[in-house]
């Protein structure tokens, strides 16, 4: 197991009705003027945003709003709330949403004290200082309610960078899975299949002797695999929510990824696909992750004949553990089938042709050097053929 | 799954070598005058201590020492370190050793800056105010380093209460694995016990729908399992140490109980003996924990046949789950004999003719009030039913 440090101060508040509480807390983590950031109307159209006011006026606090965030949230709605957040002299961020919510809130947050153009935290930069932020949240998928993470996309060449750092953990995050009920069946998956890659992500090491980690990691999976499908078939079951919006947040606060490399290259490859065909980030990962598992596979077919024989139920093959690894692979396949995600470009809307241009973006990014993958060092040859296995 | 808050803002530096950073933390998280709190000579022999201090002195801070904390740490010492923080007009508490080390620290936090009798804490009243502490951990076990908890011995009476809040978490944590190296196959037994302890009794739950935290709870279980033999075939094994003592922390942080209802019997029952015979913590749950599991099996079977087959790999009886579920309990109580853990009352030198008087303190001590746990209400005829079935 390698060094690492971990600080994990998230306050969260998980719950029938916490949303009632939310002015307590950001009156607790010393907010007084606070900006609420929201996406389109569904947060209105619930009674969510208008629940979410009064506790803050409960409280005497003031507030304004920014709403219009998309899905693979914009940088032009975020220099546009830093400019808000700078002459109306909030101090407060509330992110009520999703993860592209939470991401985009966390960017003006670390946008508002600092000089330069925001976007220099999305070329490396770590955010060390920024904002207060907490988050209401709506749906389990990025995990950026507990974790230092965000991911914008720049208008201007429609790439998708991430940016991290201490100063972006949310002070507090409270979560109603209850919210999360009327979410289309689709978004539901999305979400799952999020969760299930950034499992994976910290699965796919080359660090050896990580069982406590890798344990984790599997008791996560398992816990999507049971209470995914339940969530689809019957979107009122408050107990499958519940589980996995803890299991959601659990996957991303890195308490299962500390000591170990990570991989991060499904991310990376997917990430090009929903900057450039506004695809949902988690459907992308659902046609992505097969590939580059295949691709990946002979780099350590132990690794994946364990999570095939823990996470999937596959019988081993002792004789041969590559099948027994590929069939885990599969499973993870036809499992991401079964809960509605696409399976290939075409599902996707993504085009063949565009294969070398998406690789190169994936390899020739700001942060990337020509080169991709924590797990195995991929080119861009590596990556258009990967891209191919998806067609 | 339950209403719940959860918040573990300590900040975890883990690995090789981070004792020498120390003194980089205690100031970073405010201390200026640090008392050094420890137990025995193994941490001056071990050069530890040194090693500490120099990283203290390098940060300019001064400090002063209290050493002597036994395991089972009392409560005489607590009262002298709060009158030695008072009069040396110290802001930090540094812990430097396992589990009682820390507890006796944290009762000294809670104890400087209030005006009654720091024991009120250990009579029920919660933890808001107490001095800041960090903690260099050098047994896994407790999981006190990332917990809101504390337990300490009264020595008048000799009985043992448990504190807690918010105020209790240690501002940092250092956690070197090489430092637990030293520990004799015994006390490193011990931990195991006690880690398992802590994750069985947030298993045995009235709640359903937890299905997160039960898999959570089975991933530490299993990596205990895998990793706890190897630490004691091989006590230099840096990487098994690393494992258990992530796993030891995360089984008592309470990211795996949260939502749930709780039982520690198990805790209840075993504070009596090593109250009363100052045995070790873990040797006395070794022998508790069968004999509660046993006499509480019919109160929910599913779940005991469920760690039987999920943790310890038994195979499922479907006609009889009841066989399942008591082969689990045994299989867990051989592997507790088999790193050597005491088996019965008269291995943990623990006498028949007292088993009244500890079931009566149990069930009467400051807290309860004449019944014990979570999982099943145990009066003090069921506690002396338990304590018969370990003689």
């Amino acid at each position: 197991m390698d060094n690492f440090t971990f600080f994990a101060p998230t306050y969260f508040a998980f719950g029938m009705g916490t949303e009632n509480e939310t002015g307590k807390y950001v009156k607790r983590f010393g907010g007084s003027k606070v900006l609420i950031h929201y996406g389109g109307g569904s947060v209105i159209r619930s009674g969510l945003l208008d629940r979410v006011k009064q506790s803050l006026e409960k409280e005497h606090l003031t507030y304004i709003e920014l709403g219009g965030v998309k899905p693979n949230p914009r940088s032009g709605l975020v220099y546009e709330g830093i400019e808000l957040c700078r002459n109306e002299k909030i101090d407060f961020i509330l992110a009520v949403g999703g993860g592209s919510t939470i991401d985009s809130a966390k960017a003006i947050a670390a946008g508002v004290p600092y000089d330069g153009d925001f976007w220099d935290y999305y070329e490396g930069k770590p955010v060390e200082n920024a904002l207060s932020l907490g988050t209401v949240v709506t749906i389990s998928a990025a995990g950026s309610e507990g974790s230092p993470d965000s991911v914008i996309t720049k208008e201007e060449g429609m790439f998708k960078r991430g940016a991290s750092g201490e100063g972006l953990r949310p002070k507090f995050t409270i979560m109603n899975p209850a919210l999360a009920q009327t979410l289309p069946a689709y978004q539901t998956a999305c979400g799952i299949t999020d969760i299930m890659a950034h499992l994976y992500e910290r699965y796919l090491t080359n660090t050896t002797e990580v069982e406590v980690t890798d344990r984790m990691i599997e008791a996560l999976l398992l816990t999507m695999i049971h209470e995914g499908p339940r969530a689809i078939k019957d979107p009122d079951n408050y107990d499958a929510r519940a589980n996995i919006m803890w299991a959601g947040m659990m996957a991303h606060n890195n308490s299962c990824g500390v000591g170990r490399t990570q991989d991060w290259t499904s991310h990376e490859i997917e990430h090009e696909l929903s900057a450039l065909y506004d695809c949902a980030h988690g459907a992308g990962l659902a046609v992505v992750m097969p590939a580059v598992f295949k691709y990946n596979l002979k780099h350590n077919v132990m690794r994946f004949a364990q999570a095939a024989v823990r996470v999937w139920g596959c019988q081993m093959n002792f004789e041969n553990p590559e099948e027994t690894a590929l069939a885990g692979i599969e499973a993870l396949r036809q499992f991401l089938i079964s809960i509605g995600m696409p399976k290939n470009f075409a599902e996707l809307g993504a085009k063949e042709e565009d294969i070398e241009k998406l690789a190169h973006t994936a390899c020739y990014g700001n942060v990337n050097t020509g080169t991709l993958g924590g797990f195995v060092e991929l080119t861009q040859k590596d990556v258009e053929n990967i891209y191919h296995l998806m067609v």
